[in-house]
């Protein structure tokens, strides 16, 4: 909703009164999309808004640092921090509150996070995050199944041109490291590949300049990509990120034969707390709707933690993809006419809207109120 | 939900992880209720977790300043807080945003909101507020909506027991007034009204004593209440609100003769910015679920602003009075039954919780994932 004069005058920048008809729309969609991970056995959990800083900022929370706001608790007299990400406070509850539950553990969650800062791309400093975690499975059956699960979600809610694009954000270091690249090379090698920068790669790459630019060349669409990847000598590590991208293709295909799917081999930004296969959700006509992928719950770094997969959907964003629902007809009851003749009118799915005082003319008083109808006698009639 | 040790060492006092079942029962409920205020006519709106300080404390919000946590702006270098009330938000977008939308403006919401401190009753520091607000009407009709619309939601969604305690918390002070006694008097006899102390009512009250000792005894169940107040002399201004009872009442009795409803004609305890007819919604089983009644939106004083009435709803209370919904059935889907049989379970009313690897006791694994079905072949068979 872009701000008018008045709310920027009222509100601080990047935060919004969503009003009615767009209120009702975030609403309905994000517990369409909860209804569907429910449907699949993801159970929600709310997290609270605010937790021990050194709780909320600890792990793979730590990213948000700056965007966190902080507030002094003066029960505990320790500093609290209000939520900028949903995505930690699941892995915390997961790995303490539930870590006694059988795995694969699956959550779904839906909740306001707010943020110091907006960024040029999403101006909002609060916005409603909707996701889930699957936590406790290393399968490539497990990466198949969030992707389907988002991809099933959003066709629910009706967001069309979907299409997701799958990337290894671990694939390059894997590959830069295999072939004896140092940690400074690989950094700027990063640089390089986030600008595209085929002629950058080339001239820092060394012995991996040839495999990378290779990589470059290939991503895009999903099939050719791998005909593409499947020919490249890999070394150790990243042949278990090829196995793993090739292995969640094919279920992916099996499930959702007409999925638009696309690879990027060199993907990274935005993947930085990712260890495994993750995917961005677009939609042609609002861009990027939102993100998952692999990382490790309860603990940073590969080995440690429990293995974990998940999506998160920006609701802001994923509203501007996706129709308001038709809303139904609102009935003018006039004054008088009873409790009992408007109960069997939302009986029959109306909405009814109460005259509270008589009125002279009924129908142009259920003008006035953005009423279609007005109830006369038993029958509701068309306003004029 | 009762902090365990382990919630207690991770989250601030007054904060909790709502978990799987209980999470999902809050959402129901919530849906339920906007549901219901939405066939009504009542447009759902969002404000900002967060506003300008200055904003979001005036009029009637200041009662909350107290409780409400500050956070510094960075962009605009100006305080911000985060609500401890929704109320006041709405009011604002009524009066600001909405201020050219046809009257009365019927408007909803669901939010969190956040207190500096947990009261003795109410331990929690965060929770989920949930409420209408009617705006611009002035009539008894008003009065009567807005207390059935709180019956028929918390009917709906299973409270049982339900009773509404109507008062006016404005009457009190114009019977004193208009019998002449001072400020100081009259807050001194609140106190002892708040106490029931009918020895400090006699000692204190003056010429109003006998008045407000017949107001004591004849509050309770609303006919009872009625009657007794009717029969006595009230000053001019007293007049006013005895008649708004009456109406009210009538216009209840009318839509719902076996409401239960009680009168309490000296009550004024939690409702210090109300203007006049008020309520408290209760149930049996677990007290206090809500409260409403007349204030003044947009700014305080009782010619100034619009006249508004309305309720809020307090999510934690009232779920222990509402049974949760029977969750639907979990299958257990075996690894390699395929999506599309999976999807049809639940096309049929199932939740589907996928195998991701091949297990050797299909039923077992069903169990341990708390499933109580499995897919055995195409059948759906119960476990074990």
């Amino acid at each position: 909703m872009p701000a008018d004069a008045l709310s920027s005058a009222l509100l601080p920048a990047g935060l919004h009164d969503v009003l009615p008809s767009e209120a009702a729309h975030e609403a309905a969609a994000v517990e369409r999309l909860l209804a569907e991970f429910a449907a699949q056995g993801y159970r929600r959990v709310d997290p609270p808004l605010v937790e021990f800083e050194e709780n909320l900022l600890s792990g793979p929370g730590a990213a948000m640092s700056k965007q966190t706001f902080r507030l002094m608790d003066p029960h505990s007299q320790r500093m609290m921090a209000v939520r900028a990400d949903i995505t930690p406070q699941i892995a915390r509850i997961a790995t303490t509150r539930l870590k006694n539950e059988a795995r694969p553990l699956r959550l779904c969650y839906a909740g306001q996070v707010l943020r110091v800062k907006g960024s040029q791309l999403r101006p909002e400093r609060q916005f409603t995050q909707v996701g889930v975690e699957l936590i406790g499975a290393l399968e490539a059956e497990a990466d198949a199944e969030v992707v389907l699960l988002a991809v099933q979600a959003l066709t629910a809610i009706g967001v069309p041109h979907l299409s997701v694009d799958l990337c290894v954000p671990t694939m390059v270091s894997r590959i830069c490291a295999g072939l004896g690249l140092g940690e400074e090379e690989i950094r700027q090698l990063r640089g390089a590949l986030d600008r595209k920068d085929a002629a950058a790669v080339a001239a820092v790459g060394g012995p991996a300049a040839t495999l990378l630019e290779s990589l470059m060349s290939a991503s895009g669409p999903a099939d050719r990509a791998m005909q593409a990847l499947a020919a490249l000598p890999l070394p150790e590590g990243a042949e278990k990120d090829r196995r793993r991208l090739t292995d969640t293709l094919a279920l992916l295909r099996a499930a959702m034969p007409d999925l638009t799917v696309t690879v990027d081999l060199v993907e990274h930004r935005g993947f930085e707390y990712q260890t495994g296969l993750s995917f961005t959700l677009f939609s042609r006509a609002a861009g990027e709707l939102g993100q998952g992928g692999r990382y490790r719950a309860g603990a940073q770094g590969e080995d440690r933690g429990e293995p974990a997969t998940g999506f998160t959907l920006y609701m802001d964003t994923l509203l501007r993809a996706v129709p308001a629902a038709k809303a139904p007809g609102r009935v003018y009851v006039p004054h008088g006419s009873g409790w009992e003749s408007a109960r069997r009118l939302r009986a029959e799915g109306w909405v009814t809207v109460a005259g509270l005082a008589p009125v002279g003319d009924a129908a142009a008083e259920a003008k006035r109120l953005q009423c279609g109808h007005w109830l006369a006698g038993g029958d509701v009639k068309p306003v004029g």
